[in-house]
């Protein structure tokens, strides 16, 4: 977990402006759910490999013989935990709230999520989710609104040029039937799949044979893997579509993939191509998707930016009623990294340097006059390496000095541009 | 623990853009810690009660043998906790990071903090804090711009009027010292005096009594209580603060006293008296306290909107050296229960009425002509109940609608003004 310093919280404070504003101004609109989840709920089977590294909180009030009794059951010491992901506790909240809720509700979701994974570069145990979704719309509208605003946000945070990946999950499931693999054995392939990105497709080969899958649909899937295909070029749309997918492809999901681009290209009001591309191959990891999935590309990077995807059985789970539900998560902590410091705003930033035998009124006088007119000042006693400290507030954002020694005139000071 | 629907949730956030770009205006920049700090820290006896009321989380890895150990040693099932203020992890924070820190650091803290209260009105487990304090400065400069700070913040907020109640840890010491209290019986007194404003001068002598104070003391503190006082006003200064206090105030806490006063006219670009009043028996529950204390008031309530104090002594024992500091922390949650509805900007915020027959790439096409001159775009499907419909979008801030059914020319739409 990291502290965040000024010049690094300013700039994830401003990257969670723009987003929190363009999710606004698609018509999504935000709620905040508590940090802390109940255990059972935490714990329900929906959160994948993401439940076995949740933080749990100790149960309070335990005497000698509560903890005693719970060597024999470890999940007695827990009544709360903290939140892995943000979607668990959407459902949870929707299922709480939605007579108070419109009908097809459109949610942002900002804040932390904790994961007790290994500490290792890049990755934190403490980090921020983005989330959209969109409960209630069965419909492609719900994938393309998710999408448009997706991309609208990068685009406003300079980094325009994104894609999307997309797929179903009922079209891969179509395509491992076609192969020959028996429904039980697909969970295990999608696994599989899922690496082709690091291990290519004779690696993906090689493992499907390792352990121990049907051969003859292995066969039949590194036949398809090894199929000739044309180096050209084929723009989002049915015709790219047709070309992934193995022949027989069923009309009912290629028009689905087909209607989702053309609402994409409806949603954007920029000119040019329709920014998405059919994969057959990507997978997402979690087991609750069950129609489209999606992943945020940007030529700027080999890894995604975000990725979301249709999860039509889960609401239900806690709502007690099916409700079809779609969300994007946009990747937060990758993208704050990408971002170069974003414009802080046009105000002037003065930084005020003084002696420190300038009188306490005289100074803050001063500083008040000031801040009348700049956006932002800080005092600054003066110190002998002036350069230094002018250096030191320049890097944190301020764009101009002023000076007052003790007994100067109290008229305005002179604003010098710094740096 | 609160769930956020969307009308608190958009309330919420924009009163923190308010306190966030006031805070910033006066100089301060924010930092984040990690929610998250360790268990040692957090019961290091400097949270006072607050440290019997956190929430602690489960150590990993504990196996049945090391369960059972801990019915001996509770504190072994712990490794981690839930922050209950934002005071102890600033204190770490600038230990560690105190190298990358101007010398008088100014920061601002605003986030989620823990405590296990037993449920009551108006108190939850999960709350939000907003901190900003200034490290590295003895000086009443760093009082007054954080009361000038303060003052500005709930100004913009649109509670103007407010003022902040002033005293002194010293200022009480001396004068529990001139009854005659023993110094060890002290803390208990400061205890009963901070009850004053629940039970009264009598209550507090009974109180005082019945706990066994030193008798002659208790006699002294009583004549002085009921001693004759005029009726009439005093603004803020050397007058009011000798009147307040018993005769022979040490010189140099009343020089202190009313030279942050001066420190705070100056500091406030608004003309008019100095916004404090000296109260010689405000106390402050904490302990850490070392010198002056404040406490926020408002015309329209009868409790505080925040409060702080100088603790000179608590850097140093993460720092391992002595660091003066003081901070305020402004009352989030009380403050926006008051804080009317402010204007969620000038820009339009639209509802897009279809009919469920729009063909989506349509309906998607008007939304992104609609987006690209109104600020914020929502669909709805056309119910029968349009009325309710436009009246909830109302009340989520929306200003406008326009209708759209199929077959519609693709033109401009028309957008009505709602409610």
């Amino acid at each position: 977990m990291r502290d965040f310093l000024p010049a690094d919280k300013s700039r994830r404070e401003r990257v969670l402006a723009v987003i929190r504003e363009r999710y606004r101004a698609h018509g999504f609109d935000e709620i905040e759910t508590p940090v802390v989840e109940e255990y059972d709920r935490l714990h329900a089977g929906i959160g994948g490999d993401n439940e076995k590294l949740s933080y749990n909180i100790l149960r309070r009030g335990l005497d000698a013989d509560g903890i005693r009794a719970a060597a024999d059951d470890p999940a007695a010491l827990s009544d709360l935990g903290l939140r892995y992901d943000l979607t668990v506790p959407l459902a949870r909240f929707y299922a709480t709230n939605r007579g108070q809720l419109p009908g097809v509700f459109r949610s942002i979701q900002i804040g932390p999520v904790w994961r007790a994974e290994r500490p290792q570069k890049g990755r934190y145990r403490q980090f921020v989710q983005c989330d959209i979704d969109v409960i209630g719309d069965d419909s492609a509208r719900a994938e393309a609104e998710l999408i448009a605003a997706s991309l609208d946000t990068i685009d406003a945070l300079g980094l325009d040029g994104g894609t999307v990946r997309v797929n179903d999950r009922r079209a891969l499931d179509w395509m491992l039937d076609s192969f020959g693999f028996a429904e039980e054995e697909r969970p295990g392939v999608l696994i599989t799949i899922d690496k082709l990105d690091k291990i290519g497709p004779d690696g993906i080969v090689a493992e499907l044979r390792d352990r121990g899958a049907k051969a003859s649909a292995v066969d039949a899937f590194d036949a398809f893997l090894r199929r000739p295909q044309t180096m050209e070029y084929t723009p989002y749309g049915e015709r790219q579509i047709r070309k992934a997918l193995p022949e027989g492809a069923p009309e009912e999901i290629v028009a689905h993939l087909v209607g989702l681009g053309e609402a994409v290209a409806a949603s954007r009001s920029a000119e040019g191509e329709i920014p998405l591309v059919f994969d057959p191959f990507l997978v997402r990891g979690m087991g609750y998707y069950t129609g489209t999935i999606m992943e945020l590309a940007h030529p700027s990077v080999d890894y995604s930016l975000g990725g979301g995807g249709r999860y039509d059985g889960m609401i239900g789970r806690f709502a007690g009623q099916q409700v079809p539900a779609v969300g994007f998560s946009i990747g937060f902590e990758r993208i704050v990294d990408l971002v170069e410091a974003l414009d802080a705003g046009a105000a002037e930033a003065v930084v005020l340097v003084h002696d420190a035998d300038v009188p306490l009124a005289e100074l803050l006088a001063h500083k008040a006059a000031l801040l009348s007119r700049a956006g932002r000042v800080r005092l600054e006693r003066r110190t002998k390496n002036l350069k230094a400290l002018l250096e030191r507030a320049s890097a944190d954002g301020y764009t101009g000095f002023a000076s007052v020694r003790a007994g100067e005139s109290a008229g305005s000071l002179e604003v010098k541009p710094l740096g």
